[in-house]
């Protein structure tokens, strides 16, 4: 007999929660596919959102994700840190599926992309004009909110996007 | 003409600081590769050390990322997570690239390894013999340790091991 299946479709309060922790987080746990290896890689990137509200960062062509990204754009992402107290496992985490497209500086929309992201990320003035430094864009494949023990909601592209 | 390397070999203190940050890590990002798509996932797990000082952890055959370890043992984990305040990324973190084996509950070395992982885990004893739940150990194969804004190390499977 096959295992029920331990996860639901996404309500209301899971779509409100993912949201959520997309909007507040500003950071994100980064997963590609190493091109030399074929192996996960793991890292930390900024996060932001873009003015419709998808996942945003701005990353340095000298980091191994960058160079995963170009060649492979199938990435994941992990957004929902846990505070220093509590058991870390109960607190909520939402994990993307997306896809990276990176933004060519020379393309219509960057200035615009550029000034929304320095309001919410000030401190990226120092280095947002460096050559190495790219804007990327994740678009959602598909995502998993695990909102504690038990509580476990799978979400569609449509369910990450803001109302 | 080729960029320098911008990543260090390790030092002494860098792998002191790696050694720390595993030590005392709770939990970790995971990367697996899903076996349906091929793509990157990512997930929090619980983490600890196995009486050799090397990453282990207790997890669900019902959790997406077990089925991921069962078909390709190629993982990477990531330690070190920033606290409330200051730029996250500037927070030192250890990514490491691992091969999961599963411990058999049956294998010796399990009754061991489960009084030395509930002695740092004791929730653990609530599912600990649960069906679905299996030891995972993770075996480095290299990691990479962001202590900061340039500062970048490279580390050996030796590396990670305790002295």
């Amino acid at each position: 007999m096959p295992r029920p299946d331990p996860v639901a479709p996404a309500d209301a309060e899971a779509r409100a929660l993912a949201l959520a922790l997309l909007a507040g987080a500003r950071h994100a746990a980064l997963a590609v596919i190493d091109p030399e290896t074929a192996a996960p890689g793991i890292s930390r990137i900024a996060l932001g959102l873009d003015a419709q509200g998808l996942p945003l960062t701005l990353i340095s062509q000298l980091a191994p994700h960058t160079a995963a990204l170009r060649v492979n754009p199938a990435a994941a992402l992990m957004v929902g840190e846990p505070g220093p107290k509590g058991d870390p496992l109960t607190h909520p985490r939402l994990m993307l599926r997306v896809s990276a497209s990176f933004l060519d500086r020379n393309a219509p929309g960057h200035a615009a992309l550029r000034a929304h992201w320095l309001q919410s990320h000030p401190k990226s003035t120092l280095y947002v004009d460096f050559a190495d430094f790219a804007f990327v864009r994740f678009s959602p494949v598909s995502a998993l909110l695990n909102a504690g023990f038990g509580r476990a909601f799978r979400l569609t592209a449509a369910d990450l996007l803001p109302h």
